[in-house]
């Protein structure tokens, strides 16, 4: 089998066993699924939830594309290559519950007809209310998948994140951060070999890290005042996506699937203008977080 | 007195009188005052009002920025000139009430120290529900204040608004359109005088348009089903402004201030995944409107 299709089989595995076990952890919500084709060639599988008991809007996305290259791909990756293939896992889960953070993954691989191939990726990980102890196992969790790919990893690519995730004009992350890849580069085969490893250890580091943190915080009683924040915090994520994310800007660029791509957007949002909490409160302490990265393992 | 002094002054008696018009058609909201000072040079009034019986959240800003040219302003205007200075009033109002429409105006002014300046300024409703009668008196009184300045004014300018307020991701238009126009060289004192006078007719027009427009609209009964399409069609303003909004991408470059340029944005969103209204509901019939921008005036 060819490595491509290697690793599209392994995608839809993975994206099967998450929502398995995310519907198990929301006990309620059931994904639904569309099946799409690319005009240009391959499709996906995006998975949706809406209205579950621990997840409000969750999307588990597949999708597996080649075709001629599109003109934004040759520029970015200053390519005559006349194909490409792209395959990859894309999630981004919104909860219900103000104190379960909102999480995304993505891992992704990335060829062209030149022999030039490519693994990138990421998870991270915003809570509207950060508790110390779930962002030391969340970032203890990445580190130790990290460490096995290389002594230098976790700390390239949680800086990575921490650069990545900034809503400039806010001067704020948009929430804890994680790890972020781009362009690790995988034509040599023992390159190759070692991505790949660390690409599937990515994802299925995914499932039990995150059904931990949903059952740790599901049923934490909230009011008014915590859903306003995290209504409030949410606007800072789609900020975030439509301004910043560069596979957001990317899609809608290269006339990707819009329904798709904005997926990633909250389900209800709240801009309130000229808003700071007091100092004191847990969203004054939530917010010190995102005004300064910290390192969780040193 | 200068000329730019001339439409400071202006400007600032406009921002006043209507804040006045708003305040007594809502009945019962105050606009907040926040002075605020540009390190460089100059700043600003904005005044704000949240949670009125009318308008849900609305702004109307004056400002006057001066001082030496920044590097996006010399490239975009392909300009060496070492000072600048700018002047205008921008406005958003987000009603509570689904059958009264958003609205946005900005006029502005724009001078370079080699000389050459400029006006621009733009008015645009987004209803959430589209009404035959409404779209025809708002583009009726435009394209009479366009006919004093010239008589292609506003079939230029309204195709300039349904050019520009164009969500290309979605292809459509986040509202009905209006009038659109951007550097009119003023530079000519004959070209001045005329463009000074269209700029203070605009900017008069905006009370009794919209003050009509709410008297009209305010007291319809609605559900959570027209909350409902309100909330999603704000999505859309919201992707518009932070994906596409020039004088938003503008500001979050050049670090202006980020509350003021972001107090465009609605207060409550919703992005509903893959939704589409039934044919032959309100919804669906106001869609229509944004997906082929109308000729209201032949």
């Amino acid at each position: 089998m060819e490595k491509r299709e290697v690793i599209k089989s392994w995608f839809i595995g993975l994206q099967k066993s998450i929502i398995t076990d995310l519907e198990i952890e929301d006990g309620e919500g059931k994904f639904g699924t569309e099946e799409w084709s690319r005009p240009g060639g391959g499709g996906g599988i995006t998975r949706l939830l809406k209205n579950g008991s621990v997840i409000e809007k969750g999307g588990v996305n597949f999708s597996a594309v080649y075709g001629s290259t599109p003109d934004p791909i040759k520029s970015s990756f200053k390519t005559k290559a006349s194909s490409f293939y792209a395959t990859g896992v894309s999630i981004v889960i919104h909860p219900q519950n103000p104190f379960v953070p909102i999480i995304h993954m993505n891992i992704r691989y990335f060829e062209l007809s030149d022999g030039n191939s490519w693994f990138g990726g990421g998870i991270d990980l915003t809570p509207a209310y950060v508790f110390y102890e779930d962002g030391l196992f969340f970032h203890t969790a990445l580190k130790k998948v990290c460490d096995e790919f290389g002594p230098d990893a976790y700390s390239t690519f949680k800086s990575n994140a921490d650069s990545y995730f900034t809503i400039q004009h806010r001067q704020e992350t948009r929430g804890i951060g994680g790890i972020f890849y781009d362009r690790l580069p995988a034509s040599d085969p023992v390159e190759f070999e070692k991505l790949w490893e660390f690409t599937k250890a990515v994802g299925k580091q995914f499932s039990p890290v995150y059904t931990q943190l949903m059952a740790l915080r599901k049923n934490t009683p909230f009011g008014d005042n915590e859903k306003f924040w995290q209504l409030h915090r949410r606007s800072r994520y789609a900020e975030f996506n439509l301004v910043y994310d560069a596979g957001t800007k990317f899609g809608l660029q290269t006339n990707g699937r819009t329904e798709s791509i904005l997926m990633s957007l909250p389900p209800m949002v709240r801009w309130e203008s000229n808003f700071a909490p007091f100092e004191g409160t847990p969203e004054f302490e939530s917010q010190q977080y995102f005004s300064n990265p910290k390192e969780w393992c040193k």
